[in-house]
């Protein structure tokens, strides 16, 4: 996960207060209540795990998204095919956080019943962070997977043009004792908002994040910015985005790659895919069993010997649980800039911003 | 995928011939004819994607382990778990190519019943590439997936300690007249055999692909091989690894990380797991609409402006397909040292060896 260091820019910000501004905020852009609430709920989720760049900064941007970009409020996901295992979703052009939070309740319930169960989206948008629909599986005893689309920032290996998104895989597996195992990465190297931060700061980019237009690698931001991301591993992350992206589409009937836009003009409304599986551990295995040998993989990683100067080791989802314990006591810290403009996002809807926000 | 370039070293053999003498030294360590012809196929088929490094170059140590390592040459598979969509199997302490094979079956006959189907494998072996199991989805109109453990060589994130194998990933989908997409991916930067070959030749390793035994990079081949290998993008390729790790063992009750075996002692014999899925693509959509817009992803590939230098861009699994046309027409390019190899396993099972080879 991406590590942002506190400064004194930051504010703490109580996780329940935030929520329910930006429910407010939603429900004023015309979504229903539960709708606007579990929206809501899936940003400061992300706040709450320390995945900033999925969590409340992005509530003007989805407003706009809900009141001039298309994008329904009402939108509402419905089964639209599959048989057996599998459901396929249309999202309705709801937010991809209505959609996928539906498909994947629809996975789990026939992973329950068949031991497996897969649900693919399509009408769908922005979905926030992938993490959250591979962990709806952990309270059901199942292991979760997420895919989703994500507007083209990469070239195939050896190319130059950018037809391949960094394409998302969440998976989270349950364990006993220990914290769950939770995985969400993308296949790029780094993320176009980090790179914009380099560029603001003028500082050199790391080796290895980025090419430039003609797919020569590059550490310079602003060559950077109109140029390629890199994918993790050269042609191995590539692949592997392609396939998320093609998981993600093509078995739903979705847009795929530059069908669903591009960093310019950004997403096409309603024509976004996601893919979801779930996998009944009590299909294969003695749950308590299972969850045993999680801890047991969990606690080997803790002991293990650490490089010179690394405190503690963690198992992918620790460090984002342990933001969430201490952030649900302390409160959630923000960015100043990032609460001035939901602050004013909300007054623009006519919600009223509590005193001292 | 790894390129092998062509030396004067090389001789050219048939695939057909290549394959009867395998099946026959392993029919002469005991195998029954028809699991011994499906074991030599599955390395000669390696052989001809260009993944010599899961060829025919394993026979000696797959004769090594079924007549002396403890793996039953006559070990048969069968389930032992699973309701609705998912079986678990048991390889029986068969190689992992008898196991694979029927596990992957198992889970193509669920996935036709129920949209998407998924097997777990214990008792098993090393099962040598993982492409051949997701690639026997491609006949069925479905998208297969399989991943193994493999010995540890990798730390966890920050780590020092070789706890994580590189864990490999396959992923086949169909496309409609262009060929399938196939990704096969282990989540190191490199492979303990590549490092072995820098060593030999004495030349420094490229940046990245390896730590040192604290965890510190190193491009000294002799410090890399008793050192860790560095995992792709970082904690995203290790938790990747952790995951397709997990998938494999922990549905099964196979052997996780260093239960299975270790890089100096080998691999404890029958202990080894695998995870194999289907899915159905016309659970979801139309097999004849899927097929042609995975055309259509392939040929935007193909289509994209490349990189200086680049003469052809590739989607996973093509340039393998291209190696299988050329050698299926010219022969097999194996090395001489792994051909006289061969041979010796050959004359010390009491398999005649064609004159000439």
């Amino acid at each position: 996960m991406a590590l942002y260091p506190g400064t004194e820019q930051d504010r703490r910000v109580d996780a329940g207060a935030l929520g329910a501004l930006v429910a407010a905020v939603f429900a004023a852009c015309g979504m229903r209540d539960d709708d606007a609430r579990l929206l809501a709920e899936s940003l400061v989720d992300s706040d709450l795990r320390g995945i900033h760049s999925h969590g409340v900064l992005r509530v003007p941007d989805y407003v706009e998204k809900m009141t001039a970009g298309g994008v329904d409020p009402r939108g509402t996901p419905r089964i639209v095919g599959g048989r057996g295992a599998v459901v396929v979703v249309d999202g309705g052009n709801s937010m991809g956080q209505i959609g996928g939070t539906f498909a994947m309740s629809r996975a789990i319930e026939r992973a329950r019943e068949h031991g497996v169960g897969a649900a693919a989206l399509r009408g769908s948008n922005h979905c926030g962070a992938m993490d959250r629909y591979a962990m709806m599986a952990l309270a059901h005893g199942m292991i979760g997977l997420a895919a989703t689309n994500a507007l083209p920032t990469m070239a195939p290996w050896g190319g130059a043009e950018k037809i391949v998104g960094i394409n998302p895989i969440a998976v989270a597996l349950p364990a006993g004792e220990e914290r769950p195992v939770v995985l969400d990465v993308a296949f790029g190297a780094t993320a176009h908002g980090k790179i914009r931060v380099y560029h603001q700061k003028g500082h050199p980019l790391p080796e290895g994040w980025a090419f430039d237009s003609d797919g020569v690698p590059t550490t310079d931001p602003a060559t950077a910015l109109v140029g390629l991301i890199r994918p993790i591993g050269a042609f191995k992350g590539v692949g592997l985005a392609m396939v998320a992206g093609m998981l993600s589409s093509l078995l739903s009937g979705a847009a795929y790659g530059l069908e669903s836009g591009n960093m310019v003009d950004g997403a096409v409304p309603g024509v976004d895919g996601q893919f979801f599986l779930a996998i009944d551990v009590s299909a294969f295995e003695d749950p308590v069993r299972f969850g045993a040998r999680a801890d047991a993989v969990v606690r080997e990683v803790h002991r293990a010997r650490r490089a010179p100067g690394v405190e503690r080791l963690y198992v992918p989802g620790e460090m984002e649980a342990d933001f969430t314990q201490a952030y649900l006591r302390d409160g959630i810290p923000l960015n100043l800039q990032t609460l001035a403009d939901l602050a004013a996002a909300a007054r623009a809807r006519g919600v009223d911003v509590p005193a001292g926000w």
